[in-house]
């Protein structure tokens, strides 16, 4: 029988039809006014976002591209960088700042986790020559979100000259995410998340401080090359190649986000967030994180049920749900609730999370995590 | 705040997304062997729907163009027709053999009910003059099933020379509906509904029996003549241009609709159908119709309340369903489950609909309906 698969992974996440539409036109040639134009709109539509004047560059790349942009056009061999390692994604940053010879203080932290406050002021206080802090705003393999104002202040307080890098992979577009007011110098992010596009499209902010870097940067760059890449884009061009279709969609999909207004957007995925995680828990279930993101729920599996087991359950009904990687693998399923997903979607995979629990043979009483999250998402309908 | 727009109507009806892609393609020309290759796939396909290796016709036009394709063909004038009329549909029917100067029965029964079977006994035999039986296999209008098969049998011993005229518009594609089976002479059907198209095509079977009548049908036909068409047809060609892009669409809803095969078909419209009546129930509400059909759900709003406002509140929160026409405006709503629907989507209005009763005052306790849904579906999944 006819069995929709839904996705709810944090990434790709489900497509707007404005999207699609936009997707699935006839190409343009990028060196045309038509182009130029477009781009130059996306350009500013990304400012809005960000509430930025300065440079918001597009790559047609997926995010790691711009996490190793972040690197190659801001920092130079042995400089001295911490990275909050926390996750999959902190070992991101990790890798790519060693395969530069950069030198790194791994501030490792047990999955779930975020960082301790007293012992970052240790780690501070301990190194001065840090010139960067590299981290998740959201890290999506543990669902857990790290406070980056703290770590900008606290920087900034105790630092001479450090570069608070971000990446906002799963944090843009579900928090209000504004660089100049939290203290951000760079910050990444890509399309497939609450941007609500394909993938193949990244975007980088970088505030003054981080500029003042790009003439000094002694790593090689090429296609990453924030300096090229910024003369070429302020005309509404770009120096290789760009993705011309993830643009003109992403055109569209700005406007959803802007319409909807910023503070809107923040406050839906707040209270789906808030929902998934309050229903679960209501089945008796554990969450993976401490500091829970609003972009993606890590649930544990009940004790004596494999997680990946329980997912082929909801798979098999209609919800596509993520696992947990590396150890979690089996362990954790993650539900996204990031882009384009409003509060009756949410109700619907609580539902069909019971029905898959329940015939995976974990008691559960039918509509009890429903009702819970219908009486949260009332408050605000 | 994003709130998506599910359509909850009956017709027309969420596209799934292979049908968009088709409809979203470049024209192609009709006269060309490529389309005519589409058009005899289809044809083929359209006879597996129906079990039959008959004239399956199809033309560019709304379901009420096959309505009248089935009487300009197949009566004369001052022909004795008697028409089931239990409806908005039921009525249609008697207007359009009143057009043509058809003599009419008028079988009127209150709205939400179907025929009474000795009543119909009754008629049968008090006029053995009658030519044809109209009937609605699903009255949408009320949300109401009329027993074809029972008509059939009756006619055909009461009768010297009838013909069963089915509307299937809302019964092709959510019922197993074998016209050769049941005994239906005519049967016409529309793309938006169970066939997940828009609206723009329509569809019309005819028997051996009803195929004699051609040849004596006075009545003025053009654009709707079935002795043109089904030359043309035959060789995969249509008498006028015919809508291109919904024939090719339509190949890929009847590949869903073959994939899924015709006995889950009408087994997930049964489950759906149940879960939403015994919800709506589970919450205190009344149905509309005493003989419920399975493509969608009719359902008188709560004493004091205005079935009017209940649907702006469900609008804004996420669902279109249909109000009451006529005298049933402001008293009654309903909740379509034909075509693209699955048994999560179920669920999901019925969260809906227990908030947005709840928001319009009156007491709900959350998740009761659902879980009521939810143990229907869970004996299927």
């Amino acid at each position: 029988m006819l069995i929709k698969e839904r996705l709810f992974t944090p990434g790709p996440v489900p497509l707007p039809p404005q999207v699609i539409k936009a997707l699935g036109q006839q190409i343009i040639h990028h060196r045309t006014p038509e182009f130029t134009n477009a781009f130059l709109q996306v350009r500013e539509k990304l400012q809005k976002l960000l509430k930025t004047k300065r440079d918001v560059l597009m790559f047609a790349s997926s995010g790691t591209g711009a996490m190793e942009a972040s690197i190659v056009n801001f920092f130079s061999e042995e400089d001295t960088v911490l990275v909050i390692n926390a996750g999959k994604f902190g070992q991101r940053w990790r890798e790519i700042a060693k395969r530069y010879n950069l030198k790194v203080i791994d501030y490792e932290i047990p999955w779930g986790k975020t960082y301790d406050k007293e012992k970052l002021i240790e780690i501070l206080g301990k190194y001065p020559q840090i010139k960067g802090i590299l981290v998740q705003q959201s890290e999506t393999s543990t669902t857990t979100y790290h406070d980056v104002k703290f770590l900008a202040e606290k920087a900034n307080e105790m630092l001479e000259d450090c570069l608070i890098v971000v990446d906002g992979i799963t944090s843009v577009g579900v928090y209000e995410v504004y660089p100049e007011e939290v203290g951000i110098d760079i910050l990444v992010t890509g399309s497939q998340k609450a941007l609500m596009l394909p993938p193949g499209l990244s975007i980088l902010y970088y505030s003054e401080k981080a500029e003042k870097r790009l003439d000094t940067s002694n790593l090689p760059k090429y296609y990453f090359d924030v300096k090229a890449e910024s003369k070429k884009q302020a005309k509404g061009q770009t120096a290789y190649t760009p993705a011309i279709n993830l643009i003109l969609a992403l055109n569209e999909s700005l406007n959803l986000i802007l319409d909807e207004g910023l503070e809107n957007l923040a406050k839906r995925h707040e209270v789906m967030a808030k929902a998934t995680r309050e229903a679960v828990q209501e089945l008796g279930l554990k969450l993976l994180s401490e500091s829970p993101a609003n972009s993606a729920t890590g649930v544990y599996a009940p004790e004596g049920i494999n997680a990946d087991d329980l997912r082929k359950q909801l798979l098999k009904i209609g919800f596509r749900v993520a696992g947990g990687q590396d150890h979690l693998k089996g362990k954790i399923f993650r539900i996204a609730h990031m882009g384009y997903f409003d509060f009756m979607d949410m109700i619907q995979v609580i539902a069909g999370l019971e029905i898959a629990l329940q015939k995976i043979g974990y008691p559960v009483e039918f509509g009890k995590a429903v009702s819970k999250a219908q009486e949260i998402i009332r408050e605000v309908l």
